[in-house]
């Protein structure tokens, strides 16, 4: 059976190279960072390179880069460690409706603490409403935090736009680019935010590794308190081995980029385009043209999106029905209710989210096999059924 | 020049067959152990796996276990989390004086968040005074934290006569086991604690990896918000390849440990007994048989840590002066201190770490560096020509 990975969003697989990489650094170079002897010493090196290469990956300075176990806790330490240093200021944070669940549950956290909470909405397609940015901007905000592409619907957001306001605001703008960095261009500067998280399994480098960019001179608070470790910002032994891929895979995601996203952006509009033809009552999510070069997403009608996961993955084909974080909650995604797009509709999310590798023929592949399982699944569908009496000559 | 790596307290290295059975999720075995198909499947099995060794070695039940990215987050996690959940019964918490600092720093921000902070004092060989945890607990306490066994100077605590006097006063009672873990015997059940943290890296697994174990029942917060990952109690994608090696690692250990301390501990006492004989003014630091196996401390006087750790890295010797976390910060370490060691002779802190694969013949090497390096840095010493100046016939 052919297998067919269409799951690169919940992570991509390490690259060769890069585990090569990592190799020395799980034998004979295993010192602490912080040790002063040669084992130290190695292993500090390798931490620096790794450093500047995330840096270069974003335009960023080395020094402010902070190393993380994950994009979670890049996330998770934005908002805390932001709106806490700041605290004396206000305790007023806005984050779009549509933030990843460690943006959202840390705000969530925030709010029990005594900070209060905004939510921006969002347009149809998944496109922050910048307006509402400014206007819920108040004397007492701190922090502003919006995404740089959703994940599950591949939305590209407008962080420049937003960063103008905040700006002018004078309130700390935090983007989560956990999505974008490795797959499109990043670049702090241009961007014009204040902190940006992003995580190595997002553009085949190593799981258990992320980092936080945070423009120098900005104030942030720990989250985890400990050791000297990065610059006394985030305590723990660093992960030197992930730390190794993440910069590897900095370097090589920077210089492949351009070719990757010239490959992908037609397989992805070629499966945005059939997969309605092919399969009916069934509507694009996300925007049609501004969104992630590897991402397709749809809401299949009728149906729940863990049966077609099940039914595609007897098939050899791995997919999403929104966020891996989330998958075995079997909640309706906030992202897709955010949109306005009814709670029975969004049970129905699939996501494809397309690795460098991916060829026309996976594409075709898959399109060939969907159809007959949304036939059978809505054959058991009360939905269905349903829908076909009360529409006589409705197609399928 | 021989290579003598005696700072296993900062790092282990990784064990070939820990090293080997993650090779594969550095490979083919990629997915997210949160999607629902076949790459997510054999990730989620993993992992269960090595929960379930993890378990095995300190005799909790798999599902008691949470994995975090370090011994540090562990550590973060309990304080803050176990705290924060028993907030509306009170805001005061118990630690040791000697805490490693992601335990004390995370007190100190919990200080900062209005809780009230108690140091409970230690004799002069490091072990905590059990009548004045007693004495400290009020009526507002909510959590007691006190580390199994000191990283610096090697003491093991009495942590079951500790777990006594929490239980009958109903506070939580967490252990910081990351010295302790995979190197002498664990049992969460014999100790009576209701958390305890330990970390890969400290008994031949990975880096990155960590776990807290938490009692069931026992409330705790999040540190890391996000999915639904851990049972909702940690969020990030798993870091799947340092799992499977942490699991592997306890696994090793659970087995090797008998040898291990019968190996390591007559050469640490060698060690300790032949240090103080070989060089002038030294005195051994922590209790003299009442600790870690392989650990091995002392202060030389008259000089510095520091200058010590370089001569000795010139010579292939890696040790350390102190903890790893905070080498860099050069001040006297506040474990010493609060042992009642003056400042001064603090500073000339010494820490043997031994490996599974060390040998007599270290030892021995150890033992014939140390003498002519220490002699050079009193030469250049204006505290040791005092000394010599005020006590004409000392020796050396």
């Amino acid at each position: 059976m052919q297998k067919v990975y269409l799951d690169n969003a919940s992570t991509t697989p390490l690259l060769p190279e890069v585990r090569e990489a990592m190799l020395p650094f799980l034998g004979e170079i295993f010192g602490n960072p912080s040790s002063l002897h040669d084992w130290g010493d190695a292993a500090r090196m390798a931490i620096d390179e790794a450093r500047s290469q995330v840096a270069q990956l974003i335009g960023a300075n080395s020094e402010e880069i902070i190393f993380t176990g994950s994009g979670t806790e890049s996330n998770n330490f934005a908002i805390k460690g932001l709106a806490m240093a700041r605290q004396s200021a206000g305790k007023h944070i806005v984050i779009s409706a549509i933030e990843h669940f460690s943006v959202m549950n840390s705000a969530r956290t925030m709010e029990k603490m005594g900070f209060e909470l905004t939510l921006v909405p969002v347009d149809k397609y998944g496109v922050v409403d910048v307006g509402e940015v400014a206007k819920s901007i108040r004397k007492d905000t701190v922090l502003v935090s919006v995404m740089h592409a959703n994940g599950e619907v591949g939305t590209i957001e407008p962080i420049q736009e937003i960063a103008k306001i905040t700006k002018e605001k004078g309130v700390a703008f935090h983007t989560d680019a956990v999505a974008t960095a490795g797959t499109i261009p990043v670049n702090v500067k241009e961007l014009g935010v204040d902190a940006l998280s992003l995580a190595g399994n997002q553009f085949y480098g190593p799981k258990g590794v992320g980092a936080l960019w945070v423009r120098k001179g900005v104030r942030i608070m720990p989250l985890l308190d400990g050791g000297i470790q990065e610059g006394g910002r985030r305590g723990g032994t660093e992960n030197v081995p992930a730390i190794v891929g993440l910069g590897k895979a900095a370097e090589i995601a920077a210089a492949d980029m351009a070719s990757r996203i010239k490959r992908l952006t037609p397989l992805r509009d070629y499966l945005l385009k059939e997969m309605p033809v092919k399969v009916s009552h069934v509507i694009v999510t996300g925007h049609p043209t501004n969104r992630l070069p590897g991402h397709a997403s749809f809401c299949v009608e009728f149906i729940e999106g863990e049966s077609m996961l099940m039914l595609l993955n007897m098939q050899g084909v791995a997919v999403a029905s929104g966020s891996a974080c989330t998958s075995k909650a079997l909640k309706a995604s906030h992202v897709l209710i955010a949109m306005g797009l009814p709670h029975e509709l969004a049970q129905g999310s699939l996501l494809f989210s397309l690795g460098k590798d991916n060829t026309q023929k996976d594409m075709d592949y898959v399109l060939d096999v969907m159809p007959p399982i949304v036939d059978r699944l809505r054959q058991m569908s009360p939905l269905y059924s349903k829908f076909v009496k009360e529409n006589k000559g409705g197609k399928q």
